[in-house]
């Protein structure tokens, strides 16, 4: 009794409708004329419908099924881009390999996805000779891009029918499983179903259709990934860049003047990267100095500094952030604002449509988060328990709502710097010391101290053409900024360290794990 | 074995996130600075949101309980936008009643539904006040816009607290209910799930953004409805309007010059209705002859002939059809086009993402489909086998497929005309009827024939200030596109009858079932 009246009429089962991946190309091949590009390879939407289905055929016939794990380690290509459709339509559960970690972690990451087959560009045929005795699980191996040889992707592709015949299942069922790359521990493995796939990519896709014009990723966009597509699905772009047929252009690996000009050649005007790409994009343009316009990245992965989103708009570059981690899925917000206020898209930005999201104040305004789409756990009990503690998914991310309903970021939980009674966020010193002249890249860390609990300690990396770096005039700037009042006089950090390049983790993100090394 | 793995980490159901209305209200009375209008009344999303709780309590604390079904009969107004939001969100149904609809035809519904609540507008307290007393099921009645008395909607949702406290439960519980209108027979009731109107929600949203410039809806777009709000959820666009956050205008009781003076007051430039309405809004602007621009109409309920498309085109509104009927939710296609070509817009466009559609040939073209948010049936097991046989929805409707993938609707398949061994689309015959000299409005039917099996029959509608019809002439005329090769010559039909005015059904499509009678 009183109870919602659940939904009986008859033959409900024979009329079910699954969210499953194969349905985002339920009729795109009729309706785009645009084209996917890769390599020296131009294909049709038609012809890669139909060769999703090749690679379905080809899988089977190699003894892939339903239940099975497929590892791929592959450059952002449209071979990967199949991989994203067939062996998900197949019922399989696509393993997107990190190729950028160690070979004990890929070692690691294969091992515990029980993968039983094998994709991968012969870059790393090498590490897989290494790797693949030790993992007699994997039992059978296809080299992506030996265009030359009769066993090779594209050969094996040409000469298997479009014969896979793909059928409806529970929309529960796992997708995709990749490694998270935090910077403490083993990685750890994350599982995405159909279901949450497909309501990533639909809302998504609302969600970039509905910036503001310049800002977002429409029909007739042109899109170009500059996040590794084993880096949670790309950010789900290409899953929603297939779905509304857009032309696409896939760079292989990632090298800046490839992409530059991949960019002006193919007319690019869409794409995302990590704040270290976008970096690497503007010191390879500036001896040529091209406009890049029209040209809107989605930055993530970590805190885009102010100074760096004005340097790019000043190359024609529109910059704006998408909050979310690998365990999102990934988008869980993104930025927008007036075209010519670049302030605003530095912000985590709005949470897109279905997220919840709430501020813990319990715990030091820690961001927590409910959507369809976020992993419901990890491998083991007790990090799932830890992720998800009373239903809501714990982010690590202090944060906060500005007024109009964007989330602003205030730092990782984990490295925010406690200190004088204070907490002071090692994203806002940064910020302010890469807007300093001659600085390109800065990085702040708390190290333990017995009077103030803790003290900010600042690695800076000076700008290519810079003079050296004077600590002295950094610190006074600084003590301006205390003046205005807009920075706590406990920030200003005591020991400023010079340093040729930040350490990197596997994605890309500042390393602080190792930068704690270093100073202690 | 050799099924797709199904997810089970730890934790599943803890965190699950059903699909349910209350989470397209998840962030946008914090992100959005628009306004809701409905007469007098001009209000912000968070007073939007917080009159939506203060609704359920006020249900709840008259008795309503999850399960139950709350009928309500109002013209379009901010109080039917919380009954779609508040009724659903209680676990309770949604029973929209079409009040075009005879007393016997409104008496029949109520019953069906089994509504035990009704919200009524007082120009139907004459009805209600007729029919109550034969429906006790029906235990209570609030008045909607009895804002002077005590026991008034305004006045009762002030009285109350905003305490509902909104939980989650099956996103497969039934959230609305109403009746098709078809032109035969009873009405058919038709259910909709929480899940089917997220999913019909957010994909309509990702479809009307990605739209050409000028043809789509966006949040900085301001929206009114023309088709009411008890007709299959005025489109499902009250419930995109409002997860995008965008200014939404109410009309109330639909009347042209009204629609007009709000257009131009409070700026609407996106709106969507059926043929009939917008040939009243520009025959109420031919006086005045203002410009419309920017105005996007969404045509949908019956075809859009190409010269109405054109005079609207003239008058500054851009139309696009919408295809879809009370069975599909409704939207499974839209139209979009290079800007300056109407005719491309007139066809029934492209199906949005997710939607499979399929011409059986093997049934005079009908076109079949499925889409995650279809009505799984109707309240009898017949007609529901009817309805989904073989595991698709069978429209009625005859369509092709053009080369870019949009859908031509050809005609009704009871109303195409099999004359001499052709078949000859009554649509394709009204619309080049109308596009004549004179000619305000078309309707075409087959009579049985002995010798030509069938033959059409014309109805035709004088424009207002036109010279009187001269058959001849017109027949002469479709000669011409006979000798052109556009039209068989077995569609020429003897018989042209002037007629005042074409008989309509309850939402405005042109009743044929009448015309059959008329001519018999």
């Amino acid at each position: 009794m009183n109870a919602p009246k659940i939904l009986s009429t008859p033959g409900t089962d024979a009329y079910a409708y699954p969210l499953l991946i194969r349905h985002l190309l339920a009729n795109i091949a009729d309706q785009s004329d645009a084209e996917i590009v890769s390599g020296d390879l131009r294909l049709s939407y038609r012809d890669f419908v139909e060769r999703v289905t090749r690679l379905a055929t080809l899988l089977a016939a190699r003894g892939v099924r339903a239940g099975d794990t497929v590892a791929v380690m592959d450059w952002d290509s449209h071979r990967y881009l199949e991989c994203y459709f067939a062996i998900p339509m197949m019922g399989a559960v696509l393993q997107t390999v990190n190729v950028r970690l160690s070979p004990e972690q890929i070692d690691f990451t294969l091992r515990q996805s029980g993968a039983s087959f094998l994709l991968h560009h012969s870059d790393f045929a090498p590490l897989c000779d290494h790797l693949l005795p030790g993992l007699p699980q994997i039992g059978d191996v296809i080299v992506m891009n030996a265009t030359e040889e009769a066993e090779g992707y594209e050969a094996l592709i040409a000469a298997t029918g479009p014969d896979f015949t793909f059928g409806d299942f529970d929309e529960n069922a796992i997708a995709t499983t990749f490694h998270t790359t935090g910077t403490t521990g083993d990685p750890k493995q994350v599982f995405f179903t159909h279901r949450q796939l497909v309501l990533h990519t639909i809302t998504l896709a609302a969600t970039l259709a509905n910036q503001p014009d310049g800002q977002g990723l429409r029909r007739s966009n042109i899109y170009m990934p500059m996040t590794p597509m084993f880096h949670v699905h790309a950010w789900g772009m290409p899953y929603a860049a297939t779905m509304l047929g857009v032309k696409q252009v896939y760079p292989g690996r990632y090298d800046p003047a490839t992409l530059l000009t991949l960019k002006l050649r193919e007319g690019v005007d869409f794409s995302h990267c990590v704040p270290t790409i976008l970096r690497m994009l503007l010191d390879a343009n500036a001896t040529n100095r091209e406009s890049l316009a029209p040209w809107t990245i989605v930055i993530g992965g970590s805190a885009l500094p102010t100074a760096l989103a004005q340097e790019a708009e000043a190359a024609g570059i529109t910059t704006l952030v998408g909050y979310g981690m690998s365990e999102t899925g990934p988008v869980v917000a993104l930025a927008r604002g007036a075209s010519d206020d670049a302030t605003d898209r530095c912000r985590a930005g709005y949470p897109v449509a279905l997220v919840q999201a709430r501020i813990d104040t319990a715990n030091g305004g820690e961001l927590l988060l409910r959507a369809p789409w976020l992993t419901q756990g990890y491998a083991t009990q007790a990090d799932s328990d830890a992720l998800w503690a009373d239903g809501w998914l714990h982010t690590g991310d202090i944060a906060a709502v500005d007024e109009d309903g964007a989330l602003r970021i205030v730092d990782r939980l984990k490295d925010v710097i406690k200190t004088g009674g204070e907490w002071v966020s090692s994203v806002e010193l940064e910020d302010l010391l890469v807007a300093q002249p001659g600085v390109a890249e800065a990085a702040v860390i708390a190290i333990p101290d017995e009077k103030w609990g803790e003290r900010p300690v600042a690695f800076l990396v000076a700008a290519l053409d810079a003079q050296p770096l004077q600590r002295d005039q950094i610190c006074a700037q600084l003590q301006l900024h205390v003046a205005a009042g807009r920075l706590s006089r406990y920030a200003i950090p005591e020991r400023l360290l010079l340093i040729d390049a930040l350490p990197r983790t596997s994605v890309g993100k500042i390393d602080k794990k190792k930068l704690r090394t270093m100073v202690a």
